[in-house]
């Protein structure tokens, strides 16, 4: 049984796209964060995207918006950005306040700055399997864990634990390619599902992105599976200075011993989400450098 | 068990859209159809949706383009139609030239006039279940099947035979919402799915769309099944005036026994794909009246 280590993997990429960038001659990728309001979950999650950019020699502006601030008002800022030239991508920190449609939001971002991957049209050409699309992060993350693990998937059986924009739909659609990683049986559960654990049961690859702690546990396994653990859910624990721990959707414990690989959490599919980020605002950069002409 | 009639729920909603394109005062829904050559199964599918059209009482215009139309060429036509307030639906009849970048051709129609659902957006918009986007035709009749079939899919196992982004991509997100026909588990197989057979014998409902004369036999159905049949194949038949029958992917003689329903091919599925050209078309001239923001 092997554990995936995301922290690796992760950081080979981040070189990887620092040594890209070191090779562009004159102008680099500028990545705007619009952060609306100051929580503090937000606040630290942009901190830590704009160190990684910087590392890599990304530059990034960060524009606060107040938590006052309405749906049209936000629009014409997205708007000011997209016609910005100077700016390559453009990442508006989810959660958004409760009083803000963040699915019409996100669709007012260009496509091609979109480097969350949050757009209606992205997901479309995601479906459309184009390369020029950017796919969302997280489900980036997991086809290059699987890519870099080299895991076959053609004919393989991937089940996906959640029906999310953000992690479920996309990441089964991308295993549905006609591609490596791809070309895979898919089978989405969620909420709704009857028999969950008898579907679960036949995956070769399982991704767990259902939003409940140790979700997943050893009866739900079939021997020798590939397990990507998506969730990371907070559960007390006294022990923890913080009086919490991250736990992901699979009872790591049980679940492991009965794999042939499995991602951690912490330190599985959570850092890669950072990393493709970056990559996908390189990518925006290197696009915008060519026509790009699918709008 | 029962036989779907799709001729007849086609006939309803087409009397349901005639009833309600007479009750618009003033302007009338208007789709143009782009033809590209003389292929005469284009000119008689056309010919068909004009005449379906001309009885609803929606204004039809045809627009037909030489074989030899370069792909810039043809985006400038797209884009006059698009910027034409007077038109509110374009379909471009495919198959187009083998020189034409079709899936590029489809991403230039205006996803507020894309009535056919072939673009980028409206498959993103999909995949977001909005309300205001154009599912593509067939599955968009799918849906309608099991909706006024009244056949309870929440929870139900929904297996899709085919990845297309015509049929099968679209109509297993549009199973995986949450809405009625939906919140069904989805699995999606395909050419490369190993021991397909332990897949679709596990289906509560099963959507062939893989292009394969009699590909379903009685062996892979689980009893009690709704199967929908959206193949339309021709093999031999020297007993028929043309030499050819029509048969779908499944083997109808011998799956139909063991179904609670099934749709026959022809008169199942086929009817509805141009019924739901139509149900688009209107909503897009009533989309059109209203103020659209998701671009």
């Amino acid at each position: 049984m092997e554990i995936i280590d995301g922290n690796e993997i992760a950081s080979q990429i981040i070189d990887e796209l620092t040594e890209k960038v070191r090779e562009f001659s004159g102008n680099k990728p500028v990545v705007l964060f619009i952060r609306v309001g100051e929580d503090p979950a937000s606040v630290s999650y942009v901190r830590k995207k704009q160190r990684t950019a910087e590392k890599i020699g990304i530059t990034s502006d960060l524009l606060v918006l107040p938590d006052s601030i309405t749906q049209p008002e936000l629009i014409d800022k997205i708007s000011e950005a997209n016609h910005n030239p100077g700016i390559h991508g453009i990442l508006i920190q989810a959660p958004l306040p409760s009083h803000i449609d963040e699915r019409d939001i996100f669709n007012h971002v260009l496509p091609q700055k979109d480097v969350d991957g949050f757009n209606a049209t992205n997901l479309g050409l995601l479906c459309q399997e184009r390369d020029d699309c950017f796919a969302s992060c997280t489900p980036a993350g997991i086809i290059e864990i699987l890519k870099r693990q080299n895991i076959v998937t053609e004919g393989k059986h991937v089940v996906v634990l959640g029906r999310s924009l953000i992690v479920g739909k996309p990441v089964g659609m991308l295993m549905l390619r006609k591609a490596f990683p791809g070309n895979s049986t898919v089978t989405f559960c969620h909420s709704r599902t009857a028999n969950i654990e008898n579907i679960t049961q036949q995956a070769d690859i399982l991704i767990a992105a259902i939003g409940k702690p140790h979700f997943v546990g050893e009866g739900m396994i079939k021997k020798g599976a590939t397990v990507i653990d998506v969730g990371i859910n907070r559960i007390p624990d006294q022990s923890k200075k913080s009086g919490y721990r991250l736990v992901g959707d699979v009872d790591f414990e049980k679940v492991a011993p009965l794999c042939t690989s499995i991602t951690p959490v912490p330190g599985g599919v959570g850092p890669m989400t950072v990393a493709m980020l970056m990559s996908n605002t390189v990518k925006a950069f290197e696009l915008s450098l060519s026509t790009n002409s699918y709008t």
